[in-house]
């Protein structure tokens, strides 16, 4: 999934991410209930109408940003009372207004409100924070049965907006169901997650499940024996969604074990500093050995800014401080994940998945910049 | 034209302004000579192929910037001594030097090197710059002369840019001829306005002509006097290209005056301050008034955000300090221009031009902002 936050994948245009075959873009409660407004945006027909994406939707329930606030919030178990990063004012978000929150917003796919806590935890705390993850997982699907009584997610009195170039999906039928997606938390803690991936499966029947609580400070091999360990335990038949995860390693990795479904801010964030990822590693645009460089960023890619730019024009965008460099990379660095992800796909169906993805890794790790020209 | 200083259109791509239907853009001599440098574009095969765009490009020959260098740039007959604005590194700008980097930029027009003063300098200065700039032009045509002698400009051993959707113009063919532009200069002194255009003509034979020197500071009145003037006195047979204007009311005045041809900043720097141009006016889109504005900016504007996004969508994106937004704003506003001029083009082609411009301008006036929803 694109990551955009605010309602916007940072720099590009739902026209760019459908060229780019983008399959899905990630939406914030926790910044759109703050900025424009959950119920600004139910008014505009949901999030689809109100950013013009008429493809799939997930919106997160800011637990991961709640939770971030250290100092400048308090946890309880009826919820979580914090200030607003953008102007201190007060808020709480309860199971049940993340959910509200999130119907007003319309994505196809929710996730439940959690408690998230950092990589290094102890044991108690993970076990904690957990259990709480797990009871308020039961609001929150007590709570949308309610709201999914009282009527569909918003639906448009607005026109709907000019469909994309190479449309595939539709728009979010007027009645569609949103999935409530849990997610399973428990820290590195093998026993935790075990336990947690168990409980939620007798609580009830989802489409699909999220996996928190990783890649946020913990060792690499700590994240791949959880993944193993929640691989072996979630059902088989339903995609599993590794949260906030991660650079191109981190998604053959994830795959590897398991995972279908991924996010991350990292492609938009390192394009608008000047890295690309590319089959031979990152690159660094800005660097004086791509000065005069007329190949593309990467030769094998086949995105709008490899197929038209040098690497000499991208780098002069970025000394010169052009938005275009930044857009051009971020764009670049979207297909790159998406194309590797449609790679990892094809490799699975053919059942040669294990020697294509020895072989990206190595690959991959070979260097970290190409050599020079 | 689109003005791409720095060899791109401020946030926007060459496939925007194709879509848009931007017949031309416009580089700068100073700013490219400086970075990444006319020499390293010239072993790209030139602009065109450098930033990848296909269509027409003028390119100005710095006059304006060097001149500007208040206390870093000091003026002989032979040339300009001036300090990069970058770094401090000196250089020197000769009429042979600048026709030499605009050569290297390989544009399709290009501006000759001219003596740019404030709009409200004496007469004096007005003719003192004036008759060296007519001195200047002598020694751009005797160097381009020497220039053409000496081969064709910067040719590709690249392979072409992969064409623009709905390409119209083919690259410049390997011989190009480069036209020369020369440029009126002589303030807001009539008799010297009049000077300049007869010397000019008595000088040589040119496809098309600039007025500079105007919208630097003088009064609208006087910049139209001017227009008046010079417009009386050029060929009607060949474009004029009045420099560095302007907002969309300057335009309409200037067509209204004889003038074809223009560039401003003005669109995309407004843009990315929230300005958008409309047919009633300009609009602050940060306004609290937008803040649930279900309508596009120009409700009869068929641009690429004007058909799919809303105002509110457009505000929110500008509080969030989301690039998309002033990106959007940008496209809204070349497109604006773009289409204004078409529009004028087509009224002077039925004879109804006067009518059209009067009700144009009245409305554009009547209001800064359209009212509230």
């Amino acid at each position: 999934m694109a990551v955009g936050t605010q309602a916007t994948v940072k720099s590009l245009d739902p026209v760019d991410l459908r060229e780019i075959g983008a399959p899905m873009i990630l939406g914030n409660a926790y910044h759109l209930h703050l900025r424009p407004g959950d119920e600004l945006i139910r008014d505009f027909g949901g999030l689809h109408s109100f950013m013009g994406w008429d493809g799939p939707i997930l919106t997160d329930s800011g637990g991961f940003q709640v939770f971030s606030l250290e100092g400048l919030r308090t946890v309880e178990e009826s919820g979580v009372e914090f200030r607003s990063h953008i102007d201190g004012s007060k808020h709480v978000f309860t199971p049940e207004s993340v959910m509200q929150i999130e119907r007003n917003l319309g994505a196809d796919v929710i996730m439940q409100f959690d408690h998230v806590i950092p990589g290094q935890s102890d044991e108690a705390a993970a076990r904690d924070a957990s259990e709480r993850s797990i009871r308020w997982l039961a609001r929150c699907v007590a709570e949308l049965e309610r709201l999914r009584a009282g009527g569909p997610p918003p639906t448009t009195t607005l026109p709907p907006p000019a469909p994309l170039p190479g449309t595939t999906f539709p728009l979010p039928a007027p009645n569609h169901p949103q999935a409530l997606f849990p997610i399973v938390q428990g820290g590195i803690h093998p026993a935790l997650r075990r336990d947690a991936a168990r409980a939620i499966q007798d609580s009830g029947s989802f489409s699909g499940y999220g996996i928190g609580g990783l890649s946020v400070g913990e060792a690499k091999p700590d994240m791949y024996n959880i993944l193993e360990i929640v691989d072996a335990e979630l059902p088989r038949d339903r995609p599993r969604y590794l949260m906030g995860v991660g650079f191109p390693e981190d998604l053959v990795e994830g795959v590897l074990r398991g995972v279908d479904l991924f996010d991350c801010v990292a492609p938009t964030r390192m394009g608008r500093n000047g890295t690309a990822f590319t089959r031979d590693g990152r690159l660094n645009i800005k660097r004086a050995e791509f000065r005069a460089d007329r190949r593309p960023i990467d030769a094998e890619c086949d995105c709008a800014c490899c197929t038209r730019y040098s690497r000499a024009y991208v780098r002069h965008l970025f000394l010169a401080d052009e938005i275009h460099g930044l857009r051009l990379l971020s764009l670049h660095n979207v297909h790159f994940l998406v194309s590797l992800m449609r790679d990892a796909r094809a490799s699975l169906l053919r059942g040669t998945f294990d020697g294509w993805s020895d072989a990206w890794l190595q690959r991959y790790h070979s260097r970290t910049e190409p050599a020079p020209a």
